[in-house]
């Protein structure tokens, strides 16, 4: 039987009721066959200092190692002022580190952002794509999943029931997938 | 006799020989006449989270409070990432929340970066500038502090005693104070 | 009599009924008293070539005088591929050349955008405010008049009749002018 | 015989001596075995207007042609006011359209960037690698070819001789070559 292709999930945001945790609820129910979503909790990873880098605390150690393991990353992020929210931000920052060590090294990803107002948090993936040059991951293009006012694609269980932003999310799933299947290929022209 | 001119400065990075707190400690050396600098450093600030934005912890309320008595604001940012620290980010998003009570609101500002590499944190400081937009932060355009190959401009000590440098952070500086002092001012065309 | 405060507005786009020469329009339908608003047209700029910038083209010298004359910039940016047109930063480019004749130094300037999509080119807004570090210029924070969906907004005529856009645009013409009256102003703290 | 690997390069500048250019043919100079690197210059594109977006200027259909047929895009761009120069983003913006003839549509590409200044165009390569998010073009993560102070670089006779320079552009080639190859394998995990 084949193995799983295996995804790490995380929402950039600690608040409980999340708009982003929301959407990594329903990239859980929405996963498709042959295709496994764990998700992270971003709660516990510390302030990043780069004289600990070397000893990181526990719950980074875990971190970078579910992110080795997996096949590809999703990540869901609110925008806090116009940018990455700092807690995305330091959580990546510290699996980036030290540098010979970058646990992010030539992983695929998937962005999902959503937001109370109309830009639905892209400023911030444009500056998440940004980083990820550095850090050598190779994102998926397309869909972009965008999600203005998202408290309206909200039930009152905080369940997102939006058929359109579903749609768009399982499609993004699929395409990260095929996009990391691709560069796993290994026939040449 | 006249009030000082007063800045609040802190460097986006908790390491204690960080590059940028040797520009911070070198802009206290360069203050000018009239102008006072106080350090702020981010060691102690939790990660942010939404659910307790409204009782934040006795660090952030203090940075707040710091940021709204000072005249201007004077950051030194390292890189991480291609983008902004995530502990850097995670300070700036405390102090903007709750949503009415944004710290940051009208302040004017100005950005230090330095980096071992070639592009001395340049990355970050445009990413910055994006959150000033939203935060409604006045920023000045010129001189940029940019220095790379950080680690050349600074002795055994950590001090940062490379001349050029040390001017274009004086010339910073006193572009914070006319910018700030500019836009206080009263008299209208 | 006081003088007019005067305005120089241009869109980013050559297309004769395009929806950012709609905001333009709209700006000079609510221009309010004591202000004056002079509409350029980008068309007859040639693509820039740096071997001729110290003999430019008769409507480059044209753009550039009234860009002088004027006590500041409107901007109406569509967004193409993610930034910025090139017909408008071409255009923008011929402004600030050669380095030590940069027109636009030292202007205030506000930005308006508007596209058939969901982030209304606020993409390019970002993009242009960058080129704003560079070239000196002072862009107005708030209220930002992004558009999307703008087609909803227009009428059968081409006129920009939504009134939350329109209360938006005239906001932001009051924005640049106090704006600019601030940064003129002589008396210091 | 195995098809030479094709790539199609320009320069962002039309001035004759571009810095640019002199990367462009450093770049003919550096092809490896089994490539061929045709150059097409941007000059005669006029500005882009979408009235005429069906109806396109030979220079531009000729360019869209040339884009379609290679494997690959090789971009050399200066860095105009803190962006892509209007002249690049102008080309780019024309044969991106009209929308369902997207002449860029899953190009691989890779990006080198000198200026006379410290940053060496690094400003201009992150917007257009934002473009490339629209125009699903697959851009190389790794080497980044950034030539700060380029004029060091080069000789008389406006040759890039800088050994070190000419071997970051053939390591980029190289990296093209391979990213197009992995992105076309058929065979799946």
């Amino acid at each position: 039987m084949d193995k799983q292709f295996q995804i790490l999930a995380f929402a950039g945001s600690l608040r409980k009721d999340s708009y982003n945790r929301a959407l990594v609820q329903a990239a859980l129910e929405l996963t498709p066959e042959g295709v496994e979503i764990e998700v992270f909790d971003l709660e516990g990873i510390p302030p990043f200092n780069q004289d600990i880098e070397k000893n990181p605390p526990q719950k980074v150690i875990e971190f970078k190692d579910k992110i080795r393991k997996v096949d590809a990353i999703l990540i869901a992020t609110p925008e806090y002022n116009y940018s990455i929210p700092g807690v995305l931000k330091n959580a990546i920052d510290w699996a980036s580190r030290p540098y010979k060590d970058n646990s992010w090294e030539g992983k695929t990803v998937a962005i999902m952002s959503a937001s109370s107002g109309k830009l639905g948090g892209a400023r911030a993936q444009y500056h998440l794509r940004q980083c990820f040059v550095f850090l050598n991951m190779f994102p998926v293009n397309r869909p972009e999943v965008i999600v203005p006012y998202v408290a309206q694609t909200i039930d009152a269980n905080g369940k997102l029931t939006n058929e359109d932003t579903r749609k768009l999310i399982r499609d993004l799933i699929e395409a990260l997938v095929a996009w990391t299947k691709k560069l796993r290929a290994e026939k040449t022209l």
